[in-house]
């Protein structure tokens, strides 16, 4: 019997093989760390998967061999696997295997290969008749990533519920006298001691002035009595990333911080009911921003709406402005801006993100606030569940 | 006037215009975030520089305009550096740049641009008479980075001092009846507490059986009397990484792990021994394997000798077998094989690298012992320092 993760594994390969098809190749070679565990349940870090019509071709080294062993042994074992152990070197391997596959055009991943592995490969092929051929292909695993199945959709749901305990005991960490940095640790620790593998990204911990920098490293800054302090943080639960904001006070809050905090949650609120399938991911975004400009922060709201998330923290679909952000998300990695808007623009059903509007005052402070959703059918299903009120600790 | 930090990037500029200039080209466009460190000691995320025979151009997001500009106020400040902030997205600014920089050809890093920017940057920059060509080209920036200067070796004794502190603290931590995630946590609270920005790599606590997989992950297996555990962990110090490994008894050692322990001591020994400026990194290799497979460990040493150490934790020089092994280090990302070769075989004064032969017995266990090095002018400086008797906690 085909257990169910097995089964969902054999329906994205078909996928993939469809989207193969429509390029006119007759295999494809996946390197992406995180599309080859999409497509295969492995979680080491180092493969390559060839798929082709009939087989997913695994290419690992000695390491792992134990590894991708017990897998196929397990429940989520990969359907139609065949492993060829590197022997010398791992895109020697390939070639090899290529070869022996005697296929004529192979499709790969254009945004996962450099170009001096590129080049590598096309000499090491050949250019005789019987060479195959190198095919550029974009976004064909991370297309079907964006769009949750079942099987992810718990795990998602049971990730946010998690997180959320997570932060309600990240509020009891935060008093005047302790530094961002030793909260940041603690917040870590929680998120440990909460079942996740890892955390997410590096934690913020961000308070005072500080707060006005969505990409502030945690200091050795102290806090103070009515120093707002931005807690963002993350946690990786069954390869899945979630994703938790919450901005609170050190003792009571001033008026302004009432003031900004509301307009960050309203944004936050507007944008949540923005979230319908079909919906513009555009518009989403519009509905945070519009209102923190009616209250006079639009110039406050730097950074975008919000990003996907699943096996990376920063997937698609990302909830921005239709020119596209610099950054997609406040404090991580930014992606090339030409890629924002190459996927669709409509969210649909299964798609998972962030929400997270925020206002930045420099010199003063800042506000994010930040929940993670699941488009539905009808409408949207908000996963992380902890209070949004301006809490004053 | 110009302080010490300063002037190492402007020789540092210097050597990488000289081999550029053997490329033939007019700019080199750097995009490799360690390189980029290199270059300038900016720490953030997201830039691209581009070295012009007279300026560092420098492109990044609005995000780190003030960190750039409390950078150059500093004693840390980059010479020559110009400022473009992104407008769009960091490759169209790029291009435009180029376009405005009037320069014909420009190299750029093969090794870390991915086919699919690529082809989007040539698309960009025209086919016209007067459009700029991409020129690829490799290690440029890494060449250099493999033998250090005073301040990174000044950098790297403070960190290997601080690491070997850090260990003697990690015995403690280590008991029957904890489990292997436990210790790898109390491990990575020492390395922060001991002034690490971060760990440089998942720490490694392998017990019993489970040292016999030199890439084991912590789990919740508890430690039992007379297990051997291997303790593999580094940390980042202003941007620099060192990595320590030990194996330590739980209670009194068999006399099977007091031998193999003995074995890969010596052969540790013997690998330390054999470093020297001029002497071949195969050699060095060679050295603990001969020493192992005298004991009839040989086949037991699966992995390399060693690793360079540097802005990354696996840079070269690599201290393998001169074909080259599939992992050129226990429980870490696995490079491409055939980069292995490229860099020259001879080791020089100035590089820093590990030595962590091991033994791993499938249902036994392991050994491993690491140590880091630096080649002196005349000979070799252990530049962590802690006991290698084999411990009984």
């Amino acid at each position: 019997m085909l257990h169910a993760r097995s089964v969902a594994l054999s329906r994205r390969h078909n996928l993939v093989r469809e989207a193969a098809a429509r390029h006119s190749v007759d295999a494809l070679v996946v390197t992406s760390r995180s599309n080859i565990f999409y497509l295969t349940n492995f979680t080491g870090s180092s493969a390559i998967a060839v798929l082709t019509p009939d087989r997913l071709h695994f290419v690992t080294d000695f390491r792992y061999v134990t590894a991708v062993e017990s897998l196929q042994q397990s429940e989520d074992a990969c359907p139609s696997l065949e492993l060829t152990v590197v022997d010398g070197s791992y895109d020697a391997t390939l070639c090899k295997l290529l070869v022996s596959l005697n296929v004529q055009r192979v499709g790969f991943e254009a945004a996962h290969v450099v170009v001096s592995r590129y080049n590598w490969l096309v000499n090491q092929l050949g250019s005789g008749p019987a060479a195959p051929a190198l095919v550029p292909t974009e976004h064909i695993v991370e297309r079907l990533r964006v769009r949750k199945d079942e099987y992810e959709i718990e795990t998602f749901r049971e990730a946010a519920r998690r997180l959320s305990a997570v932060a309600r005991g990240v509020f009891e960490e935060v008093r005047a006298g302790r530094t961002e940095r030793d909260i940041a640790r603690a917040i870590d620790a929680r998120i440990l001691d909460g079942g996740f593998e890892r955390t997410a990204f590096e934690t913020i911990v961000a308070s005072g002035p500080q707060a006005a920098l969505p990409h502030a490293h945690p200091s050795e800054r102290t806090l103070g009595e009515n120093d707002l302090v931005v807690l963002d943080f993350g946690g990786v639960y069954r390869s899945y990333c979630v994703d938790l904001t919450r901005t609170v006070s050190v003792g009571r809050a001033s008026g302004r911080a009432r003031e900004v905090h509301a307009a960050v949650l309203e944004a936050h609120d507007r944008a949540i009911q923005a979230v319908a399938p079909g919906r513009s991911r555009f518009a989403i975004d519009a509905a945070a921003r519009d209102s923190l400009a009616a209250r006079g922060l639009g110039e406050a709201f730097g950074h975008g709406t919000g990003h996907g998330l699943g096996i990376e923290i920063h997937e698609d679909p990302r909830i921005t402005r239709r020119t596209g952000d610099a950054a997609a998300a406040p404090g991580k990695e930014v992606k090339e801006v030409k890629e924002v808007n190459e996927v669709d623009e409509a969210v649909a059903a299964g798609m998972v993100f962030t929400i997270e509007p925020g206002a930045y005052l420099p010199g003063w402070g800042g506000v994010r606030i930040e929940d993670d959703v699941l488009v539905t059918e009808h409408g949207v299903e908000l996963l992380t569940n902890v209070t949004t009120d301006l809490l004053e600790l």
